[in-house]
């Protein structure tokens, strides 16, 4: 399985490009060979821009060689996420509603990307609407995982992360309202950034639940997501992080809701990444969060109302043309009744509160991204310890409070499963402080190798 | 019939009272006397605090002598709506389903009060938990309006206004949802404030819909109502205003949905106290509010939801104490669908800008605040230039798009009908600026006398 990156990561392209030892030119052209050698089997992009991405990369050329500098992005051919509005280029969503359509301008994320002079390499496949965990509803065909093309990606983003797996992009950007940076990234051994609620623009993206919709990237390092994060925020040139010491750092770990259920292999490498820590010197305690099983509920609730609220019009008109389960997932939101979403809304600020709580002066919380590792297309359930457990449920379970909270997350590979399937950690920061959570999982990263 | 106010204003009160000339004891008695007199043909009070308003104003008397000023509202005898919590009281909402209540601590803006030297004086009647604008219903029976007893003084903060036009008080707390404070202002001839939202603390106040409730005064004058409500917001000693300049000053006229129905004697008033503002130096330009004519459905599907939510586990266990009009109305509230409350929220934003847009650079927005003086008690229509119009929608039409987006405003006496009732003029400012707002009013309220 060719499953190595063939392409450099954003901090080592960087190296060598203002080392004069590779060009944005050449990093363009293997991605876009990748893409031609494996993008039929893999379905991870939608539209591949080679023209526009062959323009900016030589535009890149020609200022680096002039002496102009736009900093880390420069030149770095990223991914886009086809729920994300570039001009002049249809924004499918993964779905044959959007048949016909064409971006009037950029959306504010990708505005910051060409003045940070990113090559936009095309747009990835997704779960249609973003609307599911494993990327195999869309229009055009189930996106597949490099490391096991019989296994989902994850999702929504899955086409964002299987196009840095395969070499097809060094970076992309993919868009989070249950878990949708985190999923994937986890089930492609990538790391994934959530921010804090409403830190980078949402403008330009076709939402899902706006309550709950945020921006991010994915990426290769932690490093790497940071600086893609930094451009998406809007600061002109991105500064990147050092990382904070884990010396006497002190992590809260919710385990009794979030370990509950694990696949036993995914559980061995949470519990090894759990232990570097404390041997790099980091305490670990127990923490709680009350109604963290209340989570599921509140989160439907909300999600499912603001999404087909969103789609009414379309599902009256042209019901025909969503995918089969995207298609039941939205009619069922039209049934709920405003009282359960105001007292599910309610509900949301205990739990922002709890979060707040187990938080506390700790540095982190510290939990796993998903409880399996990527499961086979099309499975439903999948059996742990003889239980037959629901995947859309598990995937979402350790990942869909922080975007109903708003705190900021992220997801890191820590090691892989006997099958060789990437397992993941994830940490969770303060609101607003996405900045501490990241110099924080540099760290983390060191640490856990 | 003895609608001259018996007790002086906080402003006369308060030079009266530092020069010697009159007790705080005194007016908490000429208070209490009208009480008696009156309450029983009024109902404007539920709970009458007899001996604590006696000891309060014999202590503000003591440290008066003793030479310690607590600023204006000192010794002021001030009713409190029913709707508010006071330590050791019972919050009754003017419903039976509170039967045995009694509060366990003050609301933030009780405790405001007691810091600043206020009698509490007593809890006034309301439209039952505020679901109306005539306080009709109420377990309390019918607030009457003491300049016609047969008529409505508004509501559902009717209690409150009653109380000061008869002389039980010298101010008043109430509570605007859609109007609630303003309302029966403009049916009793007084002036009520609404902030911004969000300016006052509604902690400790039984709620209705908390996307738009709001907690502020009821007073004879925009300087008295001024003084209660910087006591509301937290400040230690209330700073009064200064009265703007009106010369130069220029307002904006949304005339075309909030004039489109008028009874004629208070559209004369009106347009005599716009003349008067013009006569002042002050220029009038007609602005636009395009989706005005979608505020009663915007509002409807919001304070419904949040009303019935609320109330959601009574109904079921108590449905039978609730007064029947207000049950149908928290009944209907149940069957609304997410959607349309997530899409009434969508559509609030879009109202909120237009609001602002509106204001643009101009002073304040200026309107009627009731487009008919108080009706009949029991009226469901007034007939006006022959047809029927429904009281409900008529009373809430030039209020409640300010709960709607949250904009202060101001609702202030200009003149009466040839019947001899109150008709009201509304003034609406940018959010936030609720000072801005009072300086302009103190002028229009010198330039309209």
């Amino acid at each position: 399985m060719p499953d190595t990156p063939v392409t450099p990561t954003i901090e080592q392209f960087g190296r060598r490009w203002r080392a004069g030892d590779i060009s944005a030119a050449t990093v363009t052209e293997t991605c876009l060979a990748a893409i031609e050698a494996r993008n039929d089997a893999l379905n991870a992009f939608i539209t591949v821009m080679g023209d526009e991405a062959r323009r900016q990369a030589a535009e890149a050329d020609r200022e680096r060689a002039a002496g102009r500098d736009r900093g880390p992005l420069h030149g770095v051919p990223i991914a886009i996420k086809d729920l994300i509005d570039i001009k002049g280029v249809p924004t499918t969503a993964a779905s044959r509603v959007r048949e016909g359509h064409i971006s009037s301008a950029d959306a504010p994320v990708i505005a910051h990307l060409r003045n940070a002079g990113a090559v936009l390499i095309g747009k990835t496949n997704l779960h249609e609407f973003a609307y599911g965990t494993t990327s195999e509803d869309s229009a055009f065909g189930a996106v597949r995982n490099p490391h096991d093309p019989s296994r989902t990606p994850g999702g929504s983003s899955g086409g964002s992360a299987a196009a840095i797996v395969a070499g097809m992009a060094v970076a992309a950007l993919g868009s989070d309202t249950g878990g949708s940076i985190r999923i994937p990234a986890a089930a492609c051994g990538l790391v994934g950034l959530k921010p804090t609620y409403d830190e980078v623009s949402a403008a330009g993206v076709v939402p899902l639940a706006r309550s709950f919709d945020h921006v991010g990237p994915l990426a290769r390092t932690v490093m790497d997501a940071w600086l893609v994060h930094e451009v998406l925020t809007g600061v002109s040139v991105p500064q990147g992080i050092g990382a904070a010491s884990l010396k006497g750092m002190t992590f809260g770990v919710p385990d009794s809701y979030f370990c509950e259920v694990m696949e036993p292999d995914v559980r061995a490498r949470y519990d090894a990444s759990v232990r570097a820590l404390q041997e790099a010197g980091a305490a670990v305690q127990q923490v709680e969060i009350p109604h963290a099983a209340l989570t599921a509920a509140v989160y439907i609730h909300i999600h499912a109302t603001e999404g087909s609220e969103y789609h009414a019009r379309m599902l009256e008109r042209v019901p025909e043309r969503y995918t089969p389960v995207v298609r039941r997932r939205l009619e069922m939101g039209r049934y709920i009744l405003s009282e359960d979403y105001v007292r599910a809304q309610n509900a949301r600020r205990v739990l922002v509160r709890e979060v707040d709580a187990a938080l506390g002066e700790r540095a982190a919380l510290l939990l796993p991204t998903m409880p399996i590792a990527a499961p086979p297309i099309g499975a439903e359930t999948v059996s742990i310890e003889g239980r037959d457990e629901q995947v859309r449920a598990l995937m979402l379970r350790c990942t869909q409070l922080f975007n109903v909270t708003g705190h900021p997350a992220i997801a890191m590979p820590c090691g892989v499963t006997g099958g060789g399937m990437p397992c993941s950690l994830q940490l969770v920061g303060r609101r607003g402080k996405t900045h501490a959570l990241a110099r924080i999982a540099l760290a983390v990263e060191a640490a856990i190798g």
